[in-house]
C-alpha cells in the first residue's frame, strides 16, 4: 500500500514511523472516516493539481536515504569532530560561561521546558511565566531601569528595536541616529540594515568627543564599549535629552553587577544580549538579547511582556501583560514584527542568576574583572601598551603584529581579536582560568621594553573601573535570587515550576499555524554536544567545518524540498524571515532601477505579522479582500493589481491559507502579481502541509520564510528559540543576507545581516539537520499525509458537533480546520475562550483562539498524535458540546456552569463550601479517563484586564502569595 | 570560622557549596539551636574522642583538591578518551543495544526516576511500580513462568539465587547442583563462590550427553548456549524432574522472543539478564537480571516483587507484595540477602519493550539471526567450520589460529572472541549492520577450500533454530505493550508514570540510615558517555584504561577515607558487598588453619541483611544483646566471645549505629572480638556519619562494606542499582573477590567473583568518582559534619513535639534520629503508618518506618537539604502533632481523622459527597504553603494484605482500572 511506503524495514527501527502518530492500522482506520482508500487519493483530492509536482502519487525529495536513530546521531558525531573547539577569548559580546549542569539538563535538556507553546494560554503556563518574570526583574535590576521585556532576538535586533522605538518616542525632529563607533560591529550591521527601508540616517560617530552635530532622534552608547573602554554614558545621555533625543545604552549584563545601571546614568533605553549568563555559545545564537525602558516607555515595547494580574479567587497569576501591543493585532500599524521571544534561553539566564544569586553574580564579575587587570598588568609589564586604562574584562593592546600574536595563540588554543594589525583583543569570561592567562600572556612573546619572565599574579581585589561609576545600588534582593543556592533547591524550584505548565510531553497542543509536534531527543542530542556548543560565533570558520556542514546540507535540504535555488539560515526568528524575504525583494527591484515598487499586497486573512514585516522593510501596504471561505478574492486582486501595476513590490500569501485550505487559485494569484510586475512572497508557516507534494519555489512564488520550529521539529522552548530562514528562486539570491563578520554567510552583494550572528542560532540546527536525515524524502511526505489526514480525521469526527468552517476541494481541509463557537455563543453566551479554558479541565492545551477569525477554534493535529490521543481530544470536545447543550436548555445557568467557571483548580474544587449550580466531579472529571490522569491547573481563569490596569512586570513580593 | 573552610573560592564556583543545602549562615542558625558555636564543637561532643583520626578539628584526607563541575568533567572526558570502544561482538551474556533516545534521556538522565527510593511507600511510588509490573510482565511472557521478580543484581547472582532457591524447593536428597559446561564463564564462578561456603557441590557436565549420575537437587542449562548452540533444555529438565530435582533455564530474553520458553518447556526457573533490551553495557553493569518462577514457587522468589492489590476506595493499586519473604523480616532465617534490586534498569529494559512492543522485538530478533545465518553461510562457504548448525545469535567458528583472526578483527575495529586456539566466538547484536558483518567477515580472512571473493548476504527468512522449538506461544499481549508506537507516545508514558511518584526532584525523602543526598548532574553526566557507556565488561583491557583509571582512583580514594588497605569495586550492591566481606572473613580464617571459626556475632539492632549474609557465608548467628538504648550490651558480648573463643569467626556491627547513635563502646567492642580471635566488620551503612573525623580501617574493624549509592550519591534509581564495595584491612586484601575473565580485577588468591562483571557495575562509577573529585577531603569532611548537625537540629527541633529515642553523648544523635509514636499509638490508636501516610498529604516521603525499632519513625536528612526544607519537614510534623492532639481530646474520632484517612486523593477531595467528621480543607491543606505546591498521591492508602491474598504480579487488564 502506498500509504506505508514509509515503513520501510522493521518497524522498531524507522525514525519515520516513531515520528509519524498513526500506526499504519491507524492510518487506516482514519482513511475510512475521511472517505478515502489511501493518503496519496486524499492528497490528490486536497491539493490542487496545477500545484502538485508530481500529480497523483507525490514527488519523490532528492534528499539522502533516512537513517536510523543511531546511524543520525553518529554521523551528528563525525560532524561533531570536525569542529576544532578553541577557547574563544574574542569578544564582541559573546563569551564562554559555565553552564550549570543542573540547568542544562532540566532545563534545556527537558522536554518539560522545551516542548512547551508560548505561553497565550496562561492558566497552563504559570511556570515558564514565573520564569519570564524572574528574568524581567533580572534585566529590570540590573539595567536599572524598571520595564524589562521577556527577551528579544539578540543584541543587534534590540538595538535596531531600540532604534525604532526611540524614534516613535522621541520628541526630535531628526532622521538620524547617532551610533557609538565603539559598538560591536554586527549591531552596528544590523541597525543599517534595518535603518535604510525606513530612511533613518545611521551616523557613526566616536562619542568620547560628545554627541555630533546630526539632527538625532536618538543615539546608542555600548556600555562598556566593544573595544572595553569603560566610559561614563551620562554626559551622552544628558546631551541627546537636551535635544529631545532618546538614548540607549547597550550593556553588558555581567559589567552591570559592578557598574552603574543604564537607568542610574538616565539612560531611555537599555539593551543587550544575556548569553554569558550561562547560556551556551553555540556559533551564534541562540540567546536572549534584553531591552528595558522606563516606564514612560513601556507601551511601547516591542515583543513579549510578562505581567502579573489575579485569577478568579484574586490569587496572583501571570500573563502577558499589553498585547494589544504586539503585532498581530496592530498589524501594517505595529511598530515591529518581533513575534517569536528566545523563552528557553532566558529561561537558563534567569535561572542563572536564580542559582547565582547577587553575592555569586558578583563574584563571577569580580573574578573576570580581576583577571583581566592580572593580564592586563603583565602584558604592561612586559612592555606592551594596553590601550585603555579603564576596562572591565576586554582589552585592546598595541603589539608589533597582531597577526602574529593572533596565530601564536591560535596555536596554544586560543582564539583572539586581531583588530588591525598592531592591535589585539582579548576578553576574559567566567571559564578564563589562570592557567589560560598565563598561555596568553605567552602568545603575545616579548616586547621590546619587557621581559618575558614577567608572571601573572591575580589580585582579587584590583578595580579598574571609573570609581564614579561603581555600582552602589543594590539587585537581585528578590527572594527568588536569594533562595536556592544549592542544587537540591534549585532543581526542586524548576521541577515545580515545569510541573505548573501543560507542554507536549503530556498532551497534545492542536494549535492551529504552529505545527506542536514531536521534537525527537534524537534530534535534541547534539545540540547540547560542546562541539557543536562551544563555538564563537566569530571563530575562525577552519574551526567550525562542522557546523558549516550542518548549515550547508540544511541550506541544501530545505531548497530542495521547497523548490528554490538559495536559502539563508541567517534570520533566526519567522520575523526576520520575513524581513529577509521582503528585503531581498526590495534589493531585486531596486537593482532593477525599480525602487518606486513599494507596495505590499496583503490578503485580509493574513496574520499580522506579515504586514508589520512590510512596513519595516519600507513598502506600504495595501489589503486584497478575501471572499466569505477566507480565500483570497481573485476580482479584488485583479483590481489591486492593476490599480498598482506601476508600483507594486509583492503579494505576501500564506499557503496553505490561513484558514488551513489549499486554495486553488493560488496559481492564478502568483500568475497576476507577477503580471503586473510584483514578487510573490509565499509564508512558510503551514508548509508542513505541503512537503514532497508541492514546492513553493515550483507553483510560483520567488520567495519564502519556513519556520525550522513548527515543520522542521525545533522545538518552540515555551515561546522561542524560532528560527525562519529565507528561501527564494535564483533571481533573489544575490539579496540574501549576508555579515560583516563572515564572508561565507551570504552573497557579498546581500543587504546585509538580519541577525546578530553570521549563521543566526546556528546552535540547534543540528535539530532539524537530524529530523530531514532521520526522515528521508519519503518520511518528510507521509509526515505531510498524515498530517493532512489527521485533521480532516478531527474535522469529520467534530462536524456533528461543530460548524467547521472554510474547507477547500471536496470539502477538505489541509492540516488545520476551523471549528466555529460563533453560533453557540450567540446561543448561550458561552465564547471560545470559555471552551479553551475548559479544555484545560480535560487535560489540553487550548487549540488557536480566534485566530484567523474572531470566536472560532483552529486545530491542528500534526502528523505526531496518535489515534489515541486524537479521539481523546475528540470526545473532549464532544463531552464539552454536551455542557454547552446543558447551558443551552436552561440546566445550567449561563453564568454559572462549568465552561464559565473554567479551569477549576484543585483548591477551588475542595474547599469546604461549594456553592455552584454544577457538581464537583462535574467539574473535574467529566470524563471518567480523567480520573486515572488529571493535570490540574494552578490558578482559576485570569483576569487580563485587571493585569494591564495594574501593571506590574517585575517579581511581586512574597506576601502577594500569602492567602 | 573552621565550620565555613569548604568555602574556598567565590561562593558561586565551589561545587560542596551545591551539594551541601544549608548555607553557612544556616549552619550558624542551626547551630544555635543545637547549642554548638561550630560543626567541629559539635563532633567533638557527638563522636566518641577513642575513635576520632584527629581530635578536635576532623581529619584532613589526602585526597586530590577539589575541582570544580566543569574541571571536573573536564578530568573525565580525558578519562574517557583514555577508552577506547571497538565493536564488541564478544557476547557471554553482554550484547551491545540501541538504547532509544528518550528511554535514556527521560528515564536514566531524568531525576525524576533516577533520584526515586524503593517503593516502600507505594502510594506515593505508583509510577516505578507500574514500570516495575511491566518488566515484571515482560519477563514472565517472554520465559513462560508465571512470576517474576522485579530483577535482580545480574545473570550470574541471579543464577546463584536459583541454585539456592532449587535447594530449599527441591524433594531431590543430593547436594549437588549440575551446571551445563556451556554455561557462561561468570555464571559458573558465581555459582561455585555462592556454594563453596553453602557446603554445594557443583557438578559441571555436558549435558548433551543427559543429566550425569550425581545426586543433585537440580540443574542449570544454558538456553541457547554460551558457545550459541541452541538445544532442546526439555529432556533435561524432564531427567531432573523424574529424580525430583528442579530445572533452571538460563535464557537469552531476546531469543525466547522466537524460541520455545522455559516455561513451555517444563523449567522451574527462568534466570538471565535483560541488558540487551536497551541498556548500555557500561564495561559491565549495572544492568537488571531477572528470575521467574511457577506458581508454587512463589513466595520462595528472591528478591522483590511487585503485586497488584486495592487501595482505600477499591481501586486497583500496586506495591511490594510478599514482603515476608524479605530479608529484612527474616533475618538468619533469610534464604537470600538480596536487598537492592535494579529498577532503574529494569525500568529502562520494560519501557524498552513497551516501546517495540512484540512485533519489534520479534523484528529485532529475527534481523539479529538473520544476520549470525548470513555470517555463518558466507564463513561456510569461504570453507571455515561453522561448529554448531542451530544457534541463534552467537558462533563458534574453527580456524587455523584464532589469534590471527582475533586481532586483525581488533585492527578493524572489532572483538571478537577467542575460544581457544583454533575456535573463534563472534555475536550478532540488534547494532550489527551488514557492514559490520563484512568487516568481520573479512577479518577471517581466507581458508584453504573457500574464496575470499564470497560476500553476506542477508535473507531475512532465514531461521537456524531447532523448528520444534520455534516458539508457539504470544508475549507482551497486553494494551500497554501495543500503544506507545510513537515517541510522543511513550514520552507521555513515561511522564505520566514519573508524576505519580515522589523523588528527590520534588521533596526531601528522608530515610533513616538510606542517605538520599543530593545525586548531582555533573555526577551524573559522565555514564551516559558513549565512552563509559559502550565497553563490553571483556574487551581487552586495554581499550578500558579510562574506566580502569576511574576504578583505581575510587579504590585508592575509598581506601584513604576509610582507612583500609584495599578495595574491590565488584559487588554491585551492598548485600554483595556484605558477602563478600564475610567471604573474606571466611577465606583468612581458612587460610590460617582455623576454617572451624564459624559463629558470626550480630547485635539484636542489626539490619537483618546482616544475618542473612552470614548465613550465606557458611556462618553460624549468635545474637548479642542491646541495651535499652540500642547499643551493643558490652557485658553480653564479653559473655559471648568468652562462648565462643573457639569458633567465633567475626561480629559485624553498623557503626555509627542502626539506631543512629555514635556508640562510644566501639573501641571496646573491637578489642574483645579481637581477643577472641574474631574479625570486625562494620557495615558501612551509615559512613556519610564519620568521613573525615574517623575511619573504620583505624578504630579496630577489619572490613567494611560501603554503599557507593549512599554515602557516595550513585543515586537510588527507586530501588537499585546499589554498588556496595568492600574494604579490608591488608591481612584480608587476599581474600577479595577476584574473576576468571580478568585477572586485574582482584587477587589471583581471592574467593572467585560475587558478581557477574569484573568491577561490578563500572558503568556508574564515575558517578562516585566526580562527587568525591568534586568535594575533596574538606568538602567531604563538611558533608559529614553539616549531616550530623542537621539530624541533631531535626532531634532539637521536633524533641518538643515527639520524644526523640536513642541519643548518645551529651544527648547528640548521629546522622539521624529515630522519633517515638507508640506512646502517642497507645493513647490515640494513631501509628507512625499513619504518620507516614499523613506526611504524603503534606508533599513528604516518610522516614523510614520500624526500623530499628518498630512504632518508630527514622530520619535522616542528609547534608543536601537546606534549612528552609529542614522547616518545612519539622513545621509538617509539629501540625501532624497537633493533629493527633485532636484525635486524643476527642474532637476527631480516632477512626475517622485526617491521620487514618490519608493519604487523600484529589479524587475523593473533589467528590460530590464528603462524609467524614474534618473537612476536606483539613485533609487537603493542613498548612497554607501547601495552597502553593501540592503533591496528589494517584491512591489512597492500599490494602497490602488483599494483594498479598490476592496475589497478582503481572500488568491487570486495562478493564480492572474503570470506574
Amino acid at each position: 500500500m502506498p500509504d506505508q511506503s514509509w515503513n520501510m524495514g522493521a518497524p522498531a527501527r524507522v525514525f519515520a514511523d516513531r515520528h509519524i502518530g498513526p500506526t499504519p492500522a491507524e492510518v487506516q482506520e482514519m482513511l475510512k472516516t475521511v472517505g478515502y482508500g489511501s493518503t496519496a487519493e486524499l492528497m490528490s483530492a486536497a491539493v490542487p493539481e496545477s500545484i502538485l509536482t508530481a500529480p497523483g502519487t507525490g514527488a519523490p525529495l532528492d534528499l539522502p536515504e533516512a537513517l536510523g536513530e543511531a546511524e543520525a546521531l553518529a554521523a551528528l558525531k563525525e560532524l561533531a569532530a570536525r569542529n576544532a573547539v578553541r577557547t574563544s577569548m574574542i569578544g564582541l559580546g559573546y563569551y564562554d560561561t559555565l553552564t550549570p549542569p543542573v540547568i542544562l539538563r532540566n532545563i534545556l535538556e527537558n522536554p518539560a521546558w522545551y516542548t512547551a507553546y508560548t505561553p497565550y494560554q496562561p492558566e497552563i503556563s504559570q511556570g515558564r511565566l514565573e520564569a519570564l518574570l524572574n528574568f524581567q526583574t533580572m534585566v529590570s535590576d540590573l539595567t536599572g531601569l524598571p520595564v524589562s521585556g521577556a527577551s528579544l532576538l539578540d543584541e543587534a535586533t534590540a538595538a535596531a528595536e531600540a532604534m525604532t522605538l526611540a524614534r516613535r518616542a522621541s520628541k526630535a525632529k531628526g532622521n538620524a541616529f547617532v551610533v557609538d563607533s565603539d559598538v560591536f560591529p554586527q549591531t552596528l550591521q544590523v541597525l543599517r540594515t534595518r535603518a535604510e527601508p525606513l530612511g533613518i540616517e545611521v551616523v557613526v560617530a566616536d562619542l568620547t568627543d560628545g554627541l555630533p552635530d546630526a539632527e538625532a532622534f536618538g543615539v546608542l552608547v555600548q556600555y562598556p564599549a566593544s573595544s572595553g573602554v569603560v566610559r561614563d554614558p551620562s554626559p551622552i545621555v544628558a546631551a541627546a535629552h537636551e535635544r529631545g533625543a532618546m538614548a540607549v545604552v547597550a550593556a553588558d549584563i555581567l559589567a552591570l553587577t559592578l557598574l552603574r545601571s543604564p537607568g542610574d546614568l538616565g539612560a531611555d533605553i537599555a539593551v543587550g544580549s544575556t548569553q554569558r549568563f550561562g547560556v551556551p555559545l553555540g556559533f551564534g545564537g541562540p540567546h536572549a538579547g534584553y531591552m528595558a525602558v522606563g516606564e514612560k516607555l513601556r507601551r511601547q515595547l516591542p515583543g513579549r511582556l510578562v505581567g502579573v494580574s489575579v485569577d478568579n479567587a484574586g490569587r496572583p497569576a501571570y500573563r502577558l501583560a499589553l498585547q494589544t501591543r504586539e503585532q498581530h493585532i496592530r498589524r501594517e500599524k505595529a511598530t515591529s514584527n518581533i513575534c517569536t521571544a528566545q523563552v528557553l534561553l532566558a529561561i537558563m539566564a534567569g535561572m542563572y542568576a536564580v542559582y547565582h544569586g547577587p553575592d555569586g553574580l558578583r563574584a563571577i564579575a569580580r573574578q573576570v574583572h580581576s583577571r583581566t587587570v592580572a593580564l592586563a598588568d603583565a602584558l604592561t609589564e612586559r612592555g606592551f601598551e594596553v590601550v585603555h586604562s579603564a576596562y572591565f574584562d576586554t582589552l585592546r593592546v598595541r603589539v608589533p603584529s597582531s597577526g602574529r600574536v593572533v596565530e601564536a595563540a591560535l596555536e596554544a588554543g586560543y582564539n583572539l581579536l586581531a583588530v588591525d594589525q598592531s592591535t589585539v583583543g582579548v576578553s576574559v569570561d567566567e571559564t578564563t582560568s589562570a592557567a589560560d592567562l598565563e598561555k596568553v600572556l605567552a602568545a603575545f612573546g616579548e616586547a621590546e621594553r619587557g621581559s618575558s619572565r614577567i608572571r601573572l599574579s591575580v589580585d582579587e581585589s584590583a578595580d579598574r573601573l571609573p570609581s564614579d561609576l561603581a555600582r552602589g545600588v543594590d539587585y537581585l534582593t528578590h527572594e527568588v535570587f536569594n533562595t536556592h543556592r544549592s542544587e537540591t533547591s534549585l532543581l526542586r524550584y524548576m521541577r515545580r515550576l515545569s510541573d505548573r505548565d501543560l507542554a507536549l510531553d503530556r498532551t497534545m497542543i492542536p494549535l492551529g499555524s504552529c505545527t506542536m509536534k514531536l521534537n525527537a531527543t534524537a534530534e535534541m542530542e547534539a545540540i547540547t554536544w560542546p562541539e557543536f556548543a562551544g563555538l564563537h560565533p566569530f571563530a575562525p570558520l577552519d574551526q567550525a567545518a562542522g557546523s558549516v556542514a550542518v548549515v550547508r546540507d540544511l541550506e541544501a535540504w530545505l531548497a530542495e524540498v521547497t523548490g528554490y535555488d538559495a536559502v539563508s539560515l541567517q534570520p533566526n526568528a519567522g520575523s526576520q524571515g520575513e524581513l529577509a524575504g521582503l528585503l531581498a525583494i526590495r534589493g531585486y527591484h531596486r537593482s532593477r532601477g525599480e525602487a518606486h515598487r513599494d507596495v505590499c499586497l496583503i490578503p485580509s486573512s493574513a496574520h499580522g505579522t506579515n504586514a508589520a514585516s512590510a512596513v519595516m522593510a519600507g513598502m506600504r501596504v495595501a489589503v486584497v479582500a478575501c471572499d466569505d471561505n477566507g480565500n483570497v478574492d481573485v476580482a479584488d486582486l485583479r483590481a489591486k493589481t492593476a490599480e498598482h501595476a506601476d508600483d507594486l513590490a509583492a503579494i505576501m500569501v500564506t499557503y496553505p491559507s490561513t484558514h488551513g485550505v489549499y486554495e486553488d487559485t493560488i496559481t492564478e494569484v502568483c500568475r497576476l502579481v507577477h503580471e503586473a510586475g510584483g514578487q510573490v512572497y509565499v509564508d512558510g508557516a503551514n508548509l508542513n502541509a505541503l512537503l514532497g507534494w508541492a514546492k513553493p519555489g515550483e507553483f510560483g512564488a520567488d520567495v519564502s520564510h519556513l519556520n525550522l520550529h513548527k515543520t522542521f521539529c525545533i522545538p518552540h522552548g515555551g515561546g522561542g528559540p524560532g528560527v525562519g530562514p529565507v528561501a527564494v528562486r535564483s533571481h533573489l539570491a544575490g539579496f540574501l543576507p549576508n555579515h560583516p563578520g563572515q564572508p561565507e554567510a551570504g552573497p557579498h552583494t546581500g543587504v546585509g545581516p538580519v541577525s546578530a550572528a553570521p549563521f543566526g542560532s546556528a546552535g540547534i540546527l543540528p535539530i532539524s539537520w537530524a529530523y530531514v536525515r532521520m526522515m528521508g524524502g519519503d518520511g518528510l511526505r507521509a509526515a505531510t499525509e498524515t498530517a493532512v489526514l489527521s485533521a480532516n480525521y478531527l474535522a469529520k469526527r467534530l462536524e456533528p458537533h461543530f460548524p467547521v468552517l472554510y474547507t477547500g476541494a471536496e470539502g477538505l481541509v489541509a492540516h488545520e480546520c476551523v471549528i466555529d463557537i460563533r453560533p453557540l455563543q450567540k446561543a448561550t453566551g458561552i465564547s471560545n475562550e470559555d471552551v479553551a479554558k475548559r479544555l484545560m479541565d480535560y487535560g489540553f492545551h487550548a487549540p488557536t483562539m480566534s485566530f484567523p477569525v474572531a470566536g472560532t477554534l483552529m486545530v491542528e493535529p500534526t502528523e505526531s498524535e496518535n489515534l489515541a490521543e486524537l479521539e481523546r481530544f475528540v470526545q473532549a470536545l464532544i463531552a464539552i458540546r454536551g455542557e454547552i447543550a446543558r447551558v443551552e436548555s436552561g440546566e445550567w445557568d449561563a453564568d454559572d456552569n462549568p465552561l464559565r467557571g473554567a479551569p477549576h483548580t484543585a483548591e477551588a474544587l475542595t474547599a469546604d463550601v461549594w456553592e455552584h449550580g454544577y457538581t464537583r466531579a462535574e467539574a473535574a472529571y467529566p470524563l471518567s479517563s480523567l480520573r486515572q490522569d488529571k493535570y490540574w491547573p494552578p490558578v482559576g481563569r485570569i483576569d487580563q484586564a485587571y493585569g494591564d490596569r495594574n501593571l506590574v512586570c517585575s517579581c511581586p513580593p512574597p506576601e502577594a502569595f500569602e492567602l
